[in-house]
C-alpha cells in the first residue's frame, strides 16, 4: 500500500513526521512517500541515520502554515506539500494521503484536486472517539470541515458515517444520533430540529438525540453534528482529559511517597491512558471526496501519526471512496455535487 | 439571608434537597424556606430526626417533572414549587431561589414572575468552570437558556458575565472570549463571526476566540457562547471527567495491590478531585432577571446543592439584580426588554 505523508504537516513539522515515517519502516505492507522539501527530508532522515533511499521522496517546494488562509494558500502556493500529496492520490501514484497540516487547506485541496463523490454536498471530517465502554466503536462527524451546514448535509453525514463505521470499523447496522442539548425530541437548535425530522424519515438506525455527557461514556456508533459544535466538543473532551492528566501528574509527583506509589501504579496508569487515548484513534478520515485522505491532529505525536497512517492503509485496503459512492440514497443526493466552484465549497474560514 | 429551596427539584427529588437543607442548618446566616408539598417535606425531615419547626415550609401543591414542557407546565400548574419559589422572591419574602429542577421551567417561571432587567433581551445561565490553573476564576455563559441567540444577545451575555465575575467573583476587568472552532479571527460560525465584530467595538476586555481545549486548561474569566454549544461543551467536560474517574476507579480496584496503593493515595486523589470539581461550583446563576435565581444541576448531590445555596446567599448579599441593572450600555440595550409575552421568550424547548 502506497501512502503519501505530508512532511510539513502539524505544529512541529518535519521532525515528527519523519520520526513517524521511520517507525513504520519495519512494516513491509506500507510504502511511504514523503512529500515536502527534499533537503529538509534528507536532513531529518540523516539525523536518524536512516538512508534516504529507503523512502520515496516527492519534492514539494512550499509549505502551508497553520495560520494561513485555507483556500487562498492552496491556490497561490501551487507547489505546496498538501496539494502535491493530493495529486499523487489523484494520479493513482499513492493509495492514500495523510496530513497533520492545516485541516482547512487539506479539505480545500482535496475538493480542488480530487473532487466530491457524486451526491455529497460537502465532505465531512470524522473521528473515532475513545469510548470508556470496552470494545464500543464510537465515531463522530463532522468535527470541523463544515461550520454552518444545512440540515440536509447533517443527514448526508449520517449516511457517510454509517457507511464508514459499518465497512471500515466493522459494526453492522450502527446506531446514529444527533448531539443536542437534551434527549427530549423538543430540544435542539433550529438546525438540529430540522435534521431530526429528516433522520426520522430514513432507514438509518437513528436513535434520537444524545447529550454531551454521552460522548465518551455511552456514545452511539455514529454521532452527527455540525463542524462548529463537533470541533468544540472534541476539543473540550481532549482538553478535559489533558487537564485531568496534568492534575494527576502534578499531585502524584508533589511528594516523594506519592511519587513512589505512582511508580508502583505505572502499569495501571498505562491501562487508564489506553482507554481514553486520543492519540490512538488514528486521524480523521475526510469522507465524501474521491480518494483516501486522513487528517491528523496538528499536535500529533509520532505515535498518533503512525496510527493515522494505519487508518489510511486500512481505508485504502477497503477502497473507501467506492464504498461511500452509493452510501447516500439517490433522492437525498445533491445533484450539483462536484460542479460547484472551489470558492463556494471552501469549508474552513480565512 | 432568606433563601427559598425548591424541594422537588432534581432527578432524585425531595430527599436530596432536604439532606442539603439539613446540612446548612448549622449556619446562622442562612434561613431556608422549603418550597413544596408540606407532607413530603415533613416526612423527609422526620426521617432525619430534624424538627420541622426549624425550617419555614411554604406549601406548593404541584411538581414539574424533568421531561415536561417548560412553558406549558409553568402555565398550567400554577401552584408548582418553582413558580411558588419565584413568587416568594418577587414579594421580597425570600432573597433568592434555588432549584435543581427543570432548567427550562425555572427560566420560564423567572421570566413570567420576576421579569427581565431593563435592556436584557434574554436571561442567560452562567456557571463557574473548574479551572486547572490554581486560583483562576473561569465563568461561562450561556449554558442552556438561549438555544438560538442573535449576535446582539451574545454581546449582552458578555456584559452580564463581566458584571457577575467582577462584582460577585471578585476579578477586576475580567477577560472575555468567544468560544470558537479555532483561534484565528477568520474562524467561527456565522453567529460567532457576527458577535466577534460587536465585541471588538466595545470597551469589554475582549481577548478574541478561545478553543474547546482551553475551557478547563487556560480559560478566559468569561467565556461567551450560545446555549446549545455551551450546554454541549459543559456536558462533554463533565462526561469526560466522569468517564476518566470511572476508568481510574475500575483500574485501581481491579487488583488487591493496586487497591492498597490507591488507599494510600487517597489524600492525593482527594486533592485531584477538588481541582476538577463540578459539584463545588455552586449552581448556575440566571443572569438578567429581576431577582436572584440559582439553577443547580439536575443530578446534584446534597453537597452540590449546599454549594448552590451558598452561591445564592452570596449573590443576594451583593444584590446581584441591581449590580446587573447598569451592566449593559444603553445603546446596546433591548428597548423592548420586559414587554415581550412569555411565549416568545420561552428559552428551553418543549
Amino acid at each position: 500500500m502506497r501512502i503519501a505523508l505530508d512532511v510539513h504537516g502539524g505544529d512541529i513539522g518535519a521532525s515528527r513526521n519523519i520520526a513517524a515515517a521511520v517507525q513504520t519502516r519495519a512494516d513491509p505492507t506500507i510504502e511511504l512517500i514523503l512529500v515536502g522539501r527534499r533537503q529538509e527530508i534528507e536532513a531529518e532522515l540523516k539525523k536518524r541515520s536512516t538512508a534516504a533511499e529507503r523512502f520515496e521522496i516527492v519534492h514539494a517546494d512550499e509549505k502551508i502554515g497553520m495560520d494561513e488562509s485555507a483556500v487562498q494558500s492552496v491556490r497561490r502556493k501551487t507547489d505546496n506539500s498538501i496539494s502535491v500529496g493530493m495529486e499523487l492520490v489523484k494520479r493513482g501514484d499513492a493509495d492514500a494521503f495523510v496530513s497533520a497540516g492545516h485541516s482547512g487547506a487539506v479539505v480545500a485541496a482535496a475538493l480542488l484536486t480530487l473532487g466530491r463523490i457524486p451526491g455529497v454536498s460537502r465532505p465531512a471530517l470524522g473521528t473515532r472517539i475513545p469510548a470508556t465502554t470496552r470494545g464500543k466503536v464510537a465515531f463522530a462527524l463532522d468535527i470541523g470541515a463544515v461550520i454552518d451546514p444545512k440540515p440536509e448535509m447533517l443527514l448526508q453525514f449520517g449516511y457517510l458515517g454509517t457507511a464508514y463505521v459499518s465497512a471500515v470499523l466493522g459494526v453492522a447496522n450502527p446506531t446514529v444520533a444527533l448531539i443536542s442539548n437534551g434527549e427530549e425530541t423538543s430540544k435542539g437548535n433550529a438546525l438540529v430540529r430540522a435534521a431530526r425530522d429528516l433522520f426520522e424519515a430514513t432507514d438509518l438506525n437513528y436513535i434520537g438525540y444524545v447529550e454531551g455527557r454521552d460522548m465518551l461514556h455511552n456514545p452511539p456508533n455514529v454521532t452527527v453534528t455540525d463542524g462548529f459544535t463537533g470541533n468544540i466538543g472534541l476539543k473540550v473532551a481532549e482538553g478535559t482529559a489533558a487537564a485531568l492528566s496534568d492534575v494527576i501528574r502534578r499531585e502524584l509527583t508533589a511528594h516523594w511517597h506519592s511519587k513512589l506509589l505512582a511508580l508502583l501504579l505505572r502499569p495501571t496508569f498505562g491501562r487508564i491512558r489506553d482507554q481514553l487515548d486520543f492519540e490512538g484513534i488514528g486521524g480523521a478520515p475526510l469522507l465524501g471526496v474521491n480518494g483516501v485522505v486522513i487528517v491528523a491532529h496538528g499536535r500529533s505525536t509520532p505515535r498518533a501519526l503512525v496510527n493515522a497512517i494505519r487508518t489510511a492503509q486500512h481505508a485504502a485496503e477497503v477502497d473507501l471512496p467506492s464504498l461511500l459512492q452509493g452510501a447516500i440514497p439517490v433522492p437525498l443526493a445533491d445533484a450539483d455535487a462536484g460542479s460547484e466552484p472551489i470558492s463556494s465549497v471552501a469549508p474552513v474560514g480565512k
